[in-house]
């Protein structure tokens, strides 16, 4: 076999067998070895920015990664937005990126350039293979990098594709786990819940499961401490069933409002909360600066087993948990607005749906009311680069085939890799998507306010830059213009009844909703 | 002032007046000082994409740099692939890239990243100005480094923006310009020339300007050199009184076969000619390798003056050039090809237009046409990196208002950084867009053949990748989505009369142009 089978089969022996690729001449022999190598499944995107989203959704729903094929260096950074959005979320992902051969890279052709460098801030681990017959080890080791939660970047030479290698595929290599949490660690978290301090466990990174926001609320009942989760874990469990926790608030000036009395913060799996920006005045640190900080378990470490245990030490497991009835709001009517969209999706949500929530200041409202809907899982914007809802959906449909996804985009972001909807029709992926089309970049008319300039009042040309109306755009006519059945609501009776329609049926649908701003 | 206030009249001083932009919370204060310094322009960018390929295109028709605002490390990667274009065609550029406030950095907020490590291998300099008394030196330092050649990015954090300068604005800074080729050099070129060795002329590199053809074939007849322009030179005049100088083809075979008997090489703005990517089997120089290199001028260098004085050396200046006469080629009929697309540009292409290729395959067909048509200026994909077309387009109308464009576009680059349209529609950019919707990956198909994969066939796996019909793409719809008429042409009559009333219009036009591949 050549490199490239060598490759592609040691990555099937791993378990990553899906393939998100826009590839170009440097991986011809990749592509070609797609027919060799039949376990691998490849899905096409129009733009490497889908298929990084799309890896990252993907490995968000099936906690391993896919892979990503690349085309050089500038194909890698067209990817690198969603990327980050992955790392900062702990997903796993393994990114092939072709390069020239080795021999051809002193010539410095066109598409010439560092792709070391280029992966570096994005990724954990960075490697050039040199040689077909170190492929296949270089391969695995990627996929054993990537492992749960970390970014394996492996540049792939034309000639290391295309040469012979006689050493074949490896096998499949060990992945380990999240780390157990010491059982010191757990009594000194028992011993600090009983201090008496006023205490908040802050729940987050890359998974907020029900178990963990049954456990920990057990635990809240047990000592009297306070409960929340972070602004954005990577996934959630939400709806009927789950722990009635609210979310720490985006907005830092609320947030610190809302934490000021914490003295003791216990940390599982979030990070200590900070504010996503800097503004003038505003502390950069959410929970008071005197407040002792304390890791129960790290984003990497197995917190299943952290709460279980904590939650004996406390003696919270005979407790039964306060968890949210189901509670499915009327539908609306009249004029559509944010909160209507949000009432529709509440009341038709079905159970084990993924909701991915790229609606920023919109999907606040979407939020409000999901909370008691059917069970679902949520899926977040992690690392704040936009364009990675509609990718994200994608890559969990891929990954769960039999469950419905929703996802809510605010119409700037949906505009970053609005390409995505061609492989969603393309691969028929079972995604509605709802677009709160209320032209403007909303977030940032609240952002620009909130730092003050100018007084908080945009002029006239700072206003033309966070508008997005003039021309107003027309959703309908790009998903349709991509394959995608498609159809505009402009009052909630018209969303109710298209939004119902598309949770009935199966199939890549999409909602122009219009929508006025939020705030 | 404030930093971003100092920043803006340093840069607006300096000559720098456009700014291609996508801001974010960061750079909310740089936004609020564009009301502050009403000679900057800024056009607003759905995608970091589509303003760094406007930029490119900016710069090659005006010469010097537009300046680009950027949202942290991620939207400079979403920018990344048209700056590694611009880099590769010796475009200048000034990026703002937004970070966090300086004392933020260290809470590693979700947008947090190694922005400098990003901008490395796309920039000639990367600097973060660290204080608000630095900028107006940091932003003069930036447009003096960008030049008329080079990609200068510079970190504006939030708090540097946002706080007061006392320092105030820098003044204009003395650009240095083309280095002059000293007189020895000439004389050396010219004894070349004269040595009867089999010698070949090649110009390329930022321009290839109707005089420095015209003077490379007085050279050529004066010395009986041959003369030939590089693949993708960044700008060349083409067309009615430009000279009959023919472009290296693209296909290393066929170059290399051309150029086999060469005995010297006198580069003029061109680099030593290389395939653009590997082939097994296949050389990397198109040049023998026994073939002597000689530069007259790197791409940096003086080339009108280098040129002019190597044809007084020779003796060629009262040499008549040989120059194409105008010659338009009629009108097809039928159903439509790339070939009949090629004849009705070449056929209505108005005087003075600007021409951008990113045609690909299709687009091989244009250039079989237009060079004797009316008098224009083409723009090439200098980096290989695809979805440069589009927004080069944008960015050549913004430079050049009075000017038409017409952007040619394979259907798979386009869906790169479709979002372009939207822009062209805000400004009424006087651009018409061809589309070549083939419904594949074309140049792919074709590569896979050259690469040999496979015996050069692809199988199903393979060729699911390469094919992008399935759905099809309906071009028009997405453009009147974005607000720019459209409309399809499956017949040369309805191309021809499609495209001759755009050329007598004002404005963002699109045909979606239904052809066959050409290979």
């Amino acid at each position: 076999m050549n490199g490239a089978e060598s490759l592609l089969t040691t990555l099937t022996n791993n378990g990553v067998n899906v393939c998100f690729t826009n590839p170009g001449t440097s991986e011809m022999h990749f592509v070609a070895a797609l027919d060799e190598v039949a376990e691998m499944r490849c899905v096409l995107c129009l733009f490497e920015g889908v298929l990084s989203g799309a890896a990252d959704g993907y490995a968000r729903m099936t906690g391993k990664p896919a892979s990503t094929l690349l085309h050089l260096g500038p194909g890698l950074g067209n990817a690198l937005a969603n990327i980050h959005n992955a790392k900062k979320g702990h997903s796993p992902m393994v990114n092939i990126v072709g390069d020239h051969a080795t021999y051809h890279l002193e010539y410095d052709a066109p598409l010439t350039s560092d792709i070391e460098a280029i992966a570096g801030p994005v990724s954990h681990w960075v490697h050039t293979s040199r040689s077909p017959e170190d492929i296949a080890r270089d391969g695995a080791e990627a996929v054993r990098q990537a492992g749960f939660s970390q970014i394996a970047t492996l540049m792939l030479p034309a000639d290391v594709s295309w040469s012979d290698n006689p050493n074949g595929a490896e096998a499949a290599v060990q992945i380990v786990g999240p780390l157990a949490v010491p059982a010191e660690r757990i009594d000194d978290a028992a011993a600090r819940l009983s201090s008496g301090a006023n205490t908040l466990l802050l729940l987050g990174g890359r998974e907020v499961s029900k178990e963990h926001g049954l456990l920990a609320d057990q635990i809240a009942q047990a000592t009297g401490a306070r409960v929340l989760i972070e602004v954005l874990p990577g996934k959630v469990a939400r709806g009927e069933g789950t722990a009635t926790i609210e979310r720490l608030a985006y907005l830092a000036e609320l947030a610190i409002d809302s934490l000021k009395d914490v003295e003791q913060l216990i940390l599982v799996g979030a990070t200590d909360p900070v504010s996503f920006f800097a503004y003038p005045g505003v502390p950069s640190a959410i929970a008071p600066d005197a407040a002792e900080r304390f890791v129960l378990a790290g984003p990497n470490d197995d917190i299943d087993g952290a709460l279980t245990a904590l939650a004996g030490a406390v003696g919270g497991t005979a407790i039964e948990p306060r968890v949210h009835a189901l509670d499915l709001p009327d539908l609306a009517q009249g004029e559509l607005d944010a909160g209507m969209v949000g009432m529709a999706i509440a009341h038709h949500l079905p159970e084990d749906a993924i909701l991915v929530d790229e609606g920023i200041t919109s999907g606040m409202m979407v939020n409000m009311f999901t909370g008691a809907a059917r069970r679902h899982t949520q899926l977040n914007q992690t690392g704040g680069s936009i364009g990675w809802g509609l990718p994200a959906a994608l890559g969990a449909s891929i990954a769960c085939p039999d469950r419905k996804v929703v996802c809510i985009e605010g119409d700037g972001s949906a505009m970053y890799t609005i390409q995505a909807l061609w492989s969603m029709a393309r691969e028929n992926a079972d995604v509605t998507i709802v677009i709160f089309n209320n032209r403007k970049y909303s977030i940032l008319e609240m952002e620009y306010g909130r730092t003050g300039a100018r007084d908080g009042v945009p002029g006239p040309s700072a206003a033309s830059t966070l508008d997005i109306g003039n021309p107003d755009m027309d959703f309908v006519a790009m998903a349709q213009g991509m394959g995608v059945q498609a159809a505009r609501a402009t009052t909630a009776e018209e969303f109710n009844a298209l939004f119902s329609e598309a949770m009935s049926q199966q199939g890549p649908r999409l909602i122009d909703a219009i929508v006025p701003t939020v705030f």
